[in-house]
């Protein structure tokens, strides 16, 4: 049977809606030949789960719980409404247990391993992989005599790390959030991509990366008997043994001037605590979504505050080359009201700082490429 | 209220055959501060879920699914029947939905990031976390122009590696078995670690480990259209981009003599053909429960066999300084046969070659981690 193209038009045109919400794909953190979930051009997420004898299925993404329906093949559908572009933690409902989607790769986030997915970003080349030299992720394991116990870091070694055997090159120290480990920066974050990308287009100066886990507890503080909050020990670890580790195993410019340290979030209230205990280690500062006044957004008293390090302002000018702070707008509270308050704090202080804002993005992934992206480039310059 | 100590003692020998069952510990692959699933010292695997809407609950390990029963929390709990010792897949079946259980860390097998159980072993030292110098495991991306695509292998370094700079390392190529890829060695196959360990008591020459994935196709060939099943390209990867990058980017000793190749299962399989049409490139083979006439266990005719590669014994005899094959003694069809096969074409060559049994062990990862153990102590020697 053959059709009229004029009648073909008409019936392209009446679809229209419904073509609308049919261009899924598979998402770029599937499984190996996974299909699903796929994610449509308005950022909407579509799951699908084979589970025959479930009473209620729910796709739970974004803070909300969608329905899925079933069909009669026992495979449950549905979707989200539109996410923020960017990587977003997710999971399955199957009548009350919360599980990882079998159709993605899992992330250590929230405090579990599990799902996530990628919303494509208008901006994504930033972190695409490319063809361009790599650098490397290697794990380097490592016993900790402070916490009596084995731990791990992962370090980017830039493209020509292996060639030029007798350069020296400055170090990142980079940390990842609350409830996430020493893998988020190197695989949701995406750090060797950008930093692959950046120096490229010499953009960045070739640098060493050192992610580490921000968790270290010592034995006797390791337990949180009587709601007691224990009291990490991850400074001790990162200057006492990682930083001379680094320093050991890798070719590193070993000075304050080549050495840098970042975070998110509860790594930037970590890092900036250790940054300003040890400014004779660390010339460069990056506080991505996070500051060590959260989560409160009082005016800051400089006296008290970090037991005082911020009341020399024109000493705190002098030691660190660059400070950066960056937020994303979507951020909810109490980001943007501690980080204000710091930035004000600052100003007053007379102490000049980058402040950057990630356009439409929450308090995830995005917002946190996008500052690496930002502040990788004004280092070691 | 206190007890004398005899009634005590009754009250402990009475409750005994419960005592029995309680050595629960929790597994070593659990996600961090998850309790469950848990191990006893009998190999029983004990799960536990929160699913309060389900009707039905299953652990799924060693072939068999247990059913799970719920208490008045919702909570599913269960345990298997004793399993073999070493490293495991499983899942959960949430009424019909498998899912990975939410307890454990996710490894890569059975064609899916899924669940992983360790029972400890009797000979678990080999490959145990110790305090001796770690080598690095990097991960190292690179554009395949053979397949169109971008490849990742993982490369261990030995621990002195990073230190003395002007040695050069033999390498040994390492591949996984079918439905698995290039993560495997170096985490449910602890490659790193019993390398590590081999080395420190001087057992293994200090060594560079390739790993990489064994499923590559063509563009044209990828197709599984028709049924046709699409032909490899990883021998034109491994030997034309592979060994290439590796000898470019590491300092390797890049002669045959100090070039080994093995793997497991498909792995085996196909590293015996590459070193069969390579003998220029490879002096030691290492097969892993597998065999190239996998999967018959029919005598081989050595004038048609892999295109008559073992025709000339001597010949082979000369160019392969050690010839391996493993397997484990609870291995299933076909393997003993196909293996057995083999081995009697070998003898019928007067092809010297060594043959090791793990004991009680299965098509499975501490099959390898042993083979490994054992293979690596005699190559570069």
């Amino acid at each position: 049977m053959r059709y009229p193209h004029a009648i073909i038009a008409v019936l392209f045109l009446a679809l229209q809606p419904c073509l609308a919400q049919t261009d899924y794909e598979p998402s770029e953190t599937n499984q190996p030949g996974k299909e699903y979930p796929k994610v449509d051009s308005e950022g909407r997420v579509k799951v699908e789960v084979l589970a025959p004898e479930a009473n209620k299925v729910q796709l739970d993404i974004g803070g909300v719980k969608y329905d899925l329906t079933k069909n009669d093949e026992g495979v449950w559908t549905g979707e989200s409404a539109p996410q923020e572009e960017g990587f977003h933690y997710y999971q399955l409902n199957i009548d009350g247990a919360s599980v990882p989607d079998p159709g993605t790769k899992y992330y250590y986030g929230a405090g579990r391993w599990g799902s996530g997915i990628e919303i494509p970003a208008t901006d994504r080349e930033i972190y695409a992989l490319k063809n361009v030299p790599h650098g490397r992720v290697s794990e380097q394991l490592y016993f900790s005599n402070i916490t009596q116990a084995w731990r791990r870091c992962f370090v980017y070694t830039p493209p020509e790390y292996s060639k030029d055997t007798n350069t020296k090159y400055p170090v990142l120290y980079l940390q990842h959030g609350s409830f996430e480990d020493e893998t988020g920066w190197a695989s949701q974050g995406k750090a060797n991509l950008i930093l692959d990308n950046l120096i490229a287009e010499n953009k960045a100066v070739p640098m060493i990366i050192v992610m580490d886990n921000g968790y270290a507890y010592k034995p006797q503080d390791s337990s949180t008997e009587g709601n007691r909050r224990p009291q990490s020990a991850f400074e001790e670890v990162l200057i006492q043994e990682v930083i001379p580790m680094i320093d050991a195993e890798y070719r590193t410019k070993s000075d304050r001037a080549h050495r840098a340290i970042a975070g998110l979030s509860m790594g930037a209230n970590q890092t900036m605590r250790i940054i300003m205990n040890n400014l004779d280690k660390f010339a460069y500062y990056g506080g991505f979504s996070g500051t060590s006044n959260y989560p409160t957004s009082d005016k800051i008293d400089t006296k008290t505050f970090l037991n005082g390090a911020f009341d020399d302002g024109k000493a705190v000018e002098e030691k660190i080359k660059v400070f950066w702070l960056g937020l994303g707008t979507k951020e909810p509270d109490p980001f943007p009201g501690s980080v204000g308050a710091f930035r004000d704090m600052l100003e007053e202080q007379g102490i000049d700082h980058v402040y950057y804002e990630s356009p439409e993005t929450a308090h995830e992934w995005l917002t946190w490429r996008r500052s690496l992206y930002q502040y990788a480039q004004l280092l070691f310059k």
